[in-house]
């Protein structure tokens, strides 16, 4: 993966990054070249090889980013007294305030990583530690008495991340998308979730209306 | 758009765009030549051009089939006496018994759709299409009393678009995605929406757990 520990990133390596996920959602990864990447970044190719020696590199250091990023954002669920607020503070992070390039991003690397073992590996690690956080931090809440005892902890985190998948398709391709109110909605959603008042066990039918 | 409406499809035209979406699927749509098609789909390139000129040719053909196809599952809707058996049936279809190639091919369209004008145009048809059939329909459905009036119909065919959405992406990347539950537990959410047991009106602040 990455040649340094995410928290030994230099600016060198974190202009790069930024550069490559600029490329990367302008023009897609497949036709993106170092050559593109370098321009972007002001350098040299040969310098910027010293740094990332391929576009697989270059990935795998986004991937890398965007994980210290995660076991960030579950630091602050993980200390929130409130999850619907904190969950909203994040929505509004990853929805509204990050530019809607990362949205792209997100839909780039998705469609790559059915073909491209390496992009696969990373996008089911990713994955994996994202619902695995998720389901960690519900189960705690639960044996704290924060949530109720009723909750599937699994099934709710696969819910999370079903939602939020959503939502990175639609700021990035629905028409009007309307980030306010679709953010809303799904905090609404996960409220409802986490308050017990939708049961999504495995062993319950859906309802009839 | 296509040469010819949908119900005049041909056995060729319908070989044509069952070989493209495999390739597209397959090796991306950048990827993807005209003699890729032409191969797949056991023919001449000469004679693929005759059917289609060219590749957004093939995508148009794509997104007409697509768009009729949405044509009929909105049909089905609409004469169910329970939507939400409708939606578990829809469910099944779209998530388990289609192959996962669409799935795949839904994250190459819209990754396409953030570059590509053509594509873009024919995502948002679809999508307006989508989100505009399915509130005409619950709001049909809540004027003859068959769904609560507090209903925001907007509001919850966009969050049926975001949680389908999120299906598709898991489908196509999710390490162990697991369709049957996945796929029940998003139609407890959306029969918790139709019964108004979660509000989704803009109006309403998220509760807090």
């Amino acid at each position: 993966m990455l040649h340094v520990p995410v928290d030994a990133l230099t600016d060198r390596h974190t202009r790069i990054l930024d550069a490559a996920e600029r490329c990367f959602a302008r023009a897609g990864i497949h036709r993106t070249t170092m050559q593109d990447v370098a321009s972007e970044a002001g350098m040299s190719p040969g310098n910027l090889y010293r740094y990332f020696p391929s576009k697989d590199a270059l990935a795998a250091g986004l991937a890398e980013r965007d994980r210290a990023q995660l076991a960030a954002d579950f630091g602050f669920l993980a200390e929130a007294d409130d999850f619907v607020s904190a969950f909203k503070a994040l929505g509004r992070k990853h929805f509204m305030e990050e530019p809607r390039e990362r949205s792209v991003l997100c839909l780039e690397i998705w469609a790559e990583a059915t073909r491209n073992p390496n992009f696969a590996a990373m996008t089911h690690a990713f994955e994996r530690e994202l619902v695995g956080r998720m389901s960690g931090l519900f189960a705690d809440a639960q044996r704290r008495g924060r949530l109720p005892g009723t909750l599937d902890p699994h099934a709710a985190a696969v819910m999370v991340s079903t939602l939020a998948n959503g939502l990175f398709v639609r700021r990035a391709v629905a028409p009007g998308f309307d980030a306010e109110r679709e953010v809303a909605a799904v905090l609404t959603m996960i409220g409802a979730v986490l308050r017990g008042a939708v049961d999504l066990s495995p062993s319950v039918q859906p309802e009839k209306t």
